[in-house]
This record gives structure tokens, C-alpha cells and sequence, in this order.
């Protein structure tokens, strides 16, 4: 049975690159937000949701990150890492030399402001609410172009211009994809997890993840992330090296658990290894 | 003499709020980027800088704290905190039911998003590239409004249609103020740093913040930044309570420094008390 894949849409962004990724087979449902990706796959609308949790450049995406702490009770199944490249769009027959108007999403244009600046130091930059809008508008003005992905370039029809014009060549998103479970282990796994400790005290954070350095778990990331209800209050954001059905990672989980106000594991799943000699 | 204070501009951010609050009898000098703004310090065309570093609700502010680990020598000698307040802004005349087209950056539409929704369901939301470009966009269109800052409103001469529009109630920034100096200690510090430590070891990490954990040294938050070089690589941003002369504090950094491949502290400024009552 083909699969139904809900993602962040419109088509055309690096999340339906992120989809495409993980199964070129799978049936593609757009959504408008990361809760709404998150509804679908919880109501049985789609199999599984791509959603991007990190950039290399940017850091978290705290719209994810917020819906996995708050509004999700679904548990991540896979991880992939995609490349970031952004192409400049215009319609055929628009050649550099000509633009005037250059659109994207701000993030966008910061990330490939270098490259704007040095060859196109007299175009206005305007922005657009996603690079697909981007294109849109592009495509119904003159003298425009838009930065955006080459996938948006075949599903509109422009040319790209040029490719690879983000400043820095690092930077590469990190998506997973949620689903009711999680993966069964493969002994190449990593796990999710997120925990608040009371902040009033030193050491209680030292406490936590003593945990798992004396278990000799190594952890690949961790993030802070303010609570929203003041700053200065964090949920801390965690992976490890394991599966949680591992006997000393779920000893670890349990003992942090213990201690925690707030604890929630966000599932275990396959490291990502990239095919490409790329990486 | 009266103090130079750069500023991310344009006139009519948060940015100018709060160099504002810092020093209202200030010279306010607007720069484009936050690289500018201490490139403007560190020549001695400004005493002091004011940059955001961290909003309640989106966390970090990366340009902020990428300048700060990488391009800065410039030390944080004050912190202050604002409440961040929206508001719809339209032009004498345009009354609420007449708005087909609301402009703002990306950010504050989302941060307004229900109130959006719920108020304008039928309004065309479109992207700016800051919150005071929305609101020359706005002037320039009819049956239009903006989302930005009361002080916008003031600069531009137009109405306030609502204000305080934002989803969350507890949406404040911090900013700091950077100088060639930090402040003397004042017995109600913080101390601000950054380090990296070897992360293929479990515990480097907790190695490192037992250093404070067992010298009583409270840490008030933990960030932590992938290094732009590749996903799962991180500089921890650290805030303590105290002091960097408190002769605890300095032994703590000092033993730190001596396991970090990367160190730098950011300087050592009074806790951010609010005289109002609002707090």
C-alpha cells in the first residue's frame, strides 16, 4: 500500500525534499502547519509526518520542538539529514543582468546574503512568507527573481539562474518523521527525549545527565528551549546514543524521570548514515 | 556628555525600545546588521551597543549569539528585558472592517497568529522584511494595516487600531548592552560565557558544569548553538550567577578553560531587576 506522508507545505520546500527523501513512492498530503502535520498523522489522515527539527546554520526549529513537548503524542520513527541549497529562480527569458527584485523568505535571503550582495548589489530585496510564495510572486512581476529550491524550479517552470548560492556550503537540515511508534532497535540508534529540572538548585541539571555519563551513554545534542512561560525556565532537549529498550539507557531514562518535573521520551530510531560519498 | 548607543535599525523596532530603556536622553545610531552594530563599537563610533539575545517564546537570537561567540571582543556590561507588545497599526481613516491586507515580518504574523485569524479571518497576511518596512508598505497601500510597534506608530504618524495583538502574554526579550568594558561588581551579578567541549566522551560536558555544581554556582540558563561547521557539534552559552572576580566564580572559569578547546567569557553585568509592578 502506498504511504501517506504529511508534510509542511507548500510543494516546492526543502520539507517536500525532506519527504521525497525519505519514500519517492509515497502519496505527498501538504499541510499549513506543524500541528496540522501532526493532527493528520494522529487522526490516521497520513501514515507518517516529515518534520524539520534543525538546522546547521540556524539551530532549532522551535515551531517543531514545540509541538513534540506540547501538542504531540506521536514518537519519532526516523531521522534524515537533507542538504540545504538554494538556487535563484526567474521565468524563461529572464536573464541575471536584468533583475530588479529579488524575493524570498527572509531566512532565505540572510543565508544567502553574500552572494546577493556581490552580484546583484543594486536589486530590492522583498520578502515572502515561504520560498514557494517567493516564486509565485516572482513569476507575476518583471526584472524579478526568487531564491528558492530547484524542486520549486520544476514543479513552476522557471529556470534557475544559479545554484548553490547560500553563503555557507554547511548547512544541512536535520527532519524526522513521526508516527504512532517509534523503530524497533538496530543497534545503531538514537533516542529522543526531553526533561525540566528544577533550576533554583546547582547541580540539579548536573545531576541528570550524570545519569548517563556514569552509564557511559554518550549524548549528541543537547538544547535548551525557554518554556514560554518566562525566560529562564528550559526544557532541556536531549539525544543519546541507544535504543531506549537498551537496558542501561532505560535505567538511565527511568532515574532522570525520577527527578524531573516534566519527562517525556520522543521515541528511539536509526541513526542517519548518509549513501553519498557527499558527507 | 551625551552617550552614542547603536542599535539594530530601523528606527521603530523592539531594538530602539530598548536602547530607549537603556539610556532615553542616548544619541541612537540605526545599523543594518548586528555586526554592524559592534563593528560601530569596537571603532569608537558608538559607546555602547544594544543587540536582542533571547525572546521568551522563538529562544535565541542567532545573529545575536554568533556575532557574540565569533566576532565580538566587546564585553556585556548591562541586561535589560522588554515586554514585547504588538500592535495593528493602520492609517488615519482606515477603520478594522475596511482591512483586506495585513504586512509584517514572518515572525510577529506568527506571533500574532490566533488573534489574526480570529479578527481578520478574511485579510491577506503578506511578509516584510522587518516590522517597520511593514509599516511604510501599509502607508503606501489602502484597506491595509500593519503589525508592528507603538513607537511606529508615533514615528509614522498613524493610528493604533489594537494593541497588545500577540497570542502569548508572556512574550519579552532580553537585550544586552555592549562596550569595550563590563560592569564592576555590584553583589546581584550575572556572568555571561561560551565554551566547547569534546563531545565523543561521555561526561566532558558534565565534567565541565560540576566545576560550578560543586562550588554552589548556580547557572540561570544553558544554550547550546551547533558551531556552523556540522550538525552535532555545539558551544554551550552559559549565564551564572555571580561575578567573573567572585574568587569561586573565576576558579570555576579557570577550570573550565583548562578542558575546553573553545572558551570565552562575555563579561559580567547586574541581574535585570523590573521597577514596575508588572513583573
Amino acid at each position: 500500500m502506498t504511504k501517506r506522508l504529511a508534510f509542511l507545505g507548500p510543494p516546492g520546500t526543502f520539507s517536500e525534499q525532506a519527504a521525497l527523501l525519505c519514500d519517492p513512492q509515497a502519496q505527498l498530503l501538504s499541510f499549513a502547519t506543524v500541528a496540522a502535520v501532526v493532527a493528520a498523522v494522529a487522526s490516521g489522515m497520513a501514515d507518517e509526518g516529515v518534520m524539520a527539527v534543525e538546522n546547521s546554520l540556524e539551530g532549532s526549529v522551535t515551531d517543531t520542538l514545540d509541538v513534540l513537548i506540547h501538542e504531540s503524542a506521536l514518537l519519532i520513527r526516523r531521522e534524515v539529514v537533507l542538504p540545504i541549497e538554494h538556487c535563484l529562480l526567474a521565468k524563461p527569458g529572464t536573464t541575471a543582468d536584468q533583475v530588479e527584485t529579488i524575493y524570498s523568505h527572509p531566512q532565505a535571503l540572510g543565508q544567502c546574503r553574500r552572494f546577493l550582495e556581490r552580484c546583484f548589489p543594486k536589486a530590492r530585496l522583498e520578502a515572502s512568507l515561504s520560498t514557494t510564495v517567493a516564486v509565485e510572486q516572482m513569476m507575476q512581476q518583471e526584472k524579478a527573481a526568487a531564491v528558492a529550491t530547484a524542486r520549486a524550479a520544476e514543479l513552476y517552470g522557471v529556470r534557475v539562474l544559479a545554484s548553490g548560492v547560500q553563503d555557507n556550503q554547511n548547512n544541512e537540515t536535520r527532519f524526522v518523521l513521526v508516527a504512532p511508534a517509534d523503530s524497533a532497535p538496530t543497534g545503531r540508534d538514537k533516542t529522543s527525549f526531553a526533561f525540566s529540572v528544577a533550576q533554583d538548585r546547582p547541580g540539579s541539571l548536573v545531576d541528570a545527565l550524570k545519569e548517563f555519563s556514569d552509564r557511559e551513554i554518550n549524548l549528541t545534542k543537547i538544547e535548551s528551549r525557554p518554556t514560554k512561560q518566562e525566560l529562564g525556565r528550559y526544557v532541556f532537549l536531549v539525544d543519546l546514543e541507544g535504543h531506549r529498550t537498551d537496558p542501561k539507557v532505560a535505567e538511565a531514562l527511568e532515574k532522570v524521570k525520577a527527578q524531573a518535573y516534566f519527562f517525556k521520551v520522543f521515541g528511539s530510531y536509526p541513526r542517519f548514515e548518509a549513501t553519498g560519498a557527499a558527507r
